[in-house]
Order: structure tokens, then sequence, then C-alpha cells
């Protein structure tokens, strides 16, 4: 098949809700587009459009957050990446409450049920993109969202998971498998 | 809270499983630190560690593919990511079935849904973790996993996401919203 702006995304994907603040602006931008990279030191991706005003602004701030909201405040994710900071602060628009950040500069959003605090390490041109590589400095959670062994406990957090075109769904509790380790 | 090697992992991931082949061993390996990374060229992304050993095998190959399983063969997956290639062949291990690559010299698992098939582009370091960046030279699809405005039809495919600790769940097929664009 022809390669397609949509053909290669691998959904569904798990969004976070990237934060920058340059100056007095604080911005939020919904991404999909986001990994893991590095256990020691833990580093955290992030890959945005030049075209993104939050683009300049982690540049500038030198610092980002990723808010992960639950499924319930999908609109309010959806929402931050339809409209552009450029033209309005979203924080008032969308009526975001935040709250002020542990070991950055930059604010979280109070309903992520947890926060990943970055300063940034590397900035990587990779094609039409930019992968901004952050140091996590802080993780910022509600309580009891893990299991003791760390599992994301599913009965407290319905995680919000992209499948393109606007289109969002999330995880199905009964399907839960635990694989024994040999 | 501490960070800790799972304290930051951004769960659920989708799992992909990456193939590659040096000579004439075939080796696959199932991560969860992956991301999509450029429309044009389209790019994607697979952090692998160096202590694996399909990390030298992409090296060697400049080639990779990403193949992406449904959740009824998870036990095939987690298999992929408990055993090492550099001890057994995965293929006679796991009777694992795989078709010849369209673009790339390196086989697909027929099970796959979907198959990203990639030429590497860059290779960066990124903390204790390599970033292997790849040109998406095909995409193979099962039919009709995509409805026409390409969103992934749930009704035929359920993908598998990871949540740590050998444990993994799928999607509910009843959950999907999808927002109007203003």
């Amino acid at each position: 098949m022809t390669i397609t702006q949509k053909s290669h995304q691998a959904y569904p994907k798990l969004v976070t809700v990237v934060g920058a603040k340059s100056g007095e602006k604080v911005n939020y931008m919904a991404a999909a587009w986001h990994t893991c990279l590095s256990h020691t030191p833990p580093l955290y991706g992030v890959a945005i459009s030049p075209k993104r005003f939050t683009h300049d602004m982690i540049i500038k701030s030198g610092e980002f957050n990723c808010n992960f909201l639950p499924f319930n405040k999908l609109e309010l994710i959806n929402a931050t990446g339809q409209i552009s900071g450029k033209d309005c602060n979203k924080i008032d628009v969308l009526n975001l409450q935040i709250e002020q950040g542990i070991h950055i500069n930059i604010p979280f959003i109070s309903d992520a049920y947890e926060v990943i605090e970055c300063k940034l390490k590397q900035t990587i041109k990779v094609g039409d993109h930019t992968l901004f590589v952050g140091e996590i400095v802080h993780v910022e959670e509600k309580d009891d969202i893990f299991r003791e062994n760390r599992i994301l406990n599913r009965q407290n957090i319905y995680p919000t998971l992209y499948l393109g075109s606007d289109t969002y769904i999330t995880i199905d509790k009964s399907s839960i498998v635990v694989l024994p380790r040999d």
C-alpha cells in the first residue's frame, strides 16, 4: 500500500499533553508521538513539528512536562490539539486547572493522573519533526494509580488512547492478562 | 516520588515485535519504546538497549521491521522478549510463521495485522539505549484493518498493549468516542 500520513502511525497510541512555558506564557498541546528512551539516565522523548507553537516554547524554556489525563477528559485533551497557543491563552480558553511544577518551572494540569517533568537534554531533527529528549527530573502521580508491582491500577485509571482522526478509545479492564515469567 | 525504572514508562504502550537479520540469522524482539517521528519522509523510531542481541543485528542489516500482533498472540509476543536470539533460533523455538519481506530483506511475522518495513537512517545514542530511526519503505496490512478514514477497525483488531511486569491489556470496543472537529 502507499505510505500515507496515516498509514504508519501504529494506533492506538497513548496520548499525552505536553506543557511548555516561555516568559509568562504557558501552553499545552496534545501529542501522540512520544516514548521512553532510557532508564539511566531516565530520558523521555516527544516529537513535535516545528510548525507547532509549543515547539519553540520548549527550546526557549529548556523544559517541558508530559501530562497524562484520564479518558473522561478527552474533550479537553483533544481541544489542546485543535487550537493554537499563538492565538490565545489555552489555560483561560479551556478553563484548565493547573498546579505549580515540582522540579521545573512549568505548571502541570491538575486533572493529570501522572506528570513527567523533564529538563531538555537533546534536540534532534528527525525528518519534518523535532525530537525533544528530556531528562526526567520528577514524576508526579495521583495516589494509588499503580499497584505494588508498578502495574497501572486499572481500577482507578482509564488512560486515553488515540486512534487517529479525532477518535479515542480506552482499555478493557476485563482483558488483562498477567503472564508467568519462566 | 523516586524515579525508578518503572515510574516513568507511561503505560499502557502499544507493543511491537522488532525484526532484524544478520547473515542468515533472523531475530525478533518485543519492544515497547517506539514511536512515529516524521510524516515526510515517513520515519519510525525504536529505542533498543545495546545489551539486546537485536541491537547489533539492526546495525549490521541496516534494516528492521515492526510487527504488530493481535492480543490473542500475546504469549508469542511476550516470549520474543524473554529469550535471547543469541542462544537460539527464535523462529524454530517459538514456531514462528514468517513471510518474505516486501521491500526489505527481513521476513515479517505472518500473524501481524500490520508490518512497518524500515531502512535504517539514523542511529542515535540516548542514555542507555540506542534510538534506531528508520525510513518507512513499506507498510503491509491485513485486509480491512482500517476503515475508510484510516481509523483502526476495532471490529477486526484487538491491539496488544503492555502494562509493565509481563502484564498485557487490550482496548474496550464499546468505549470509542469520535469527537467533532470544529
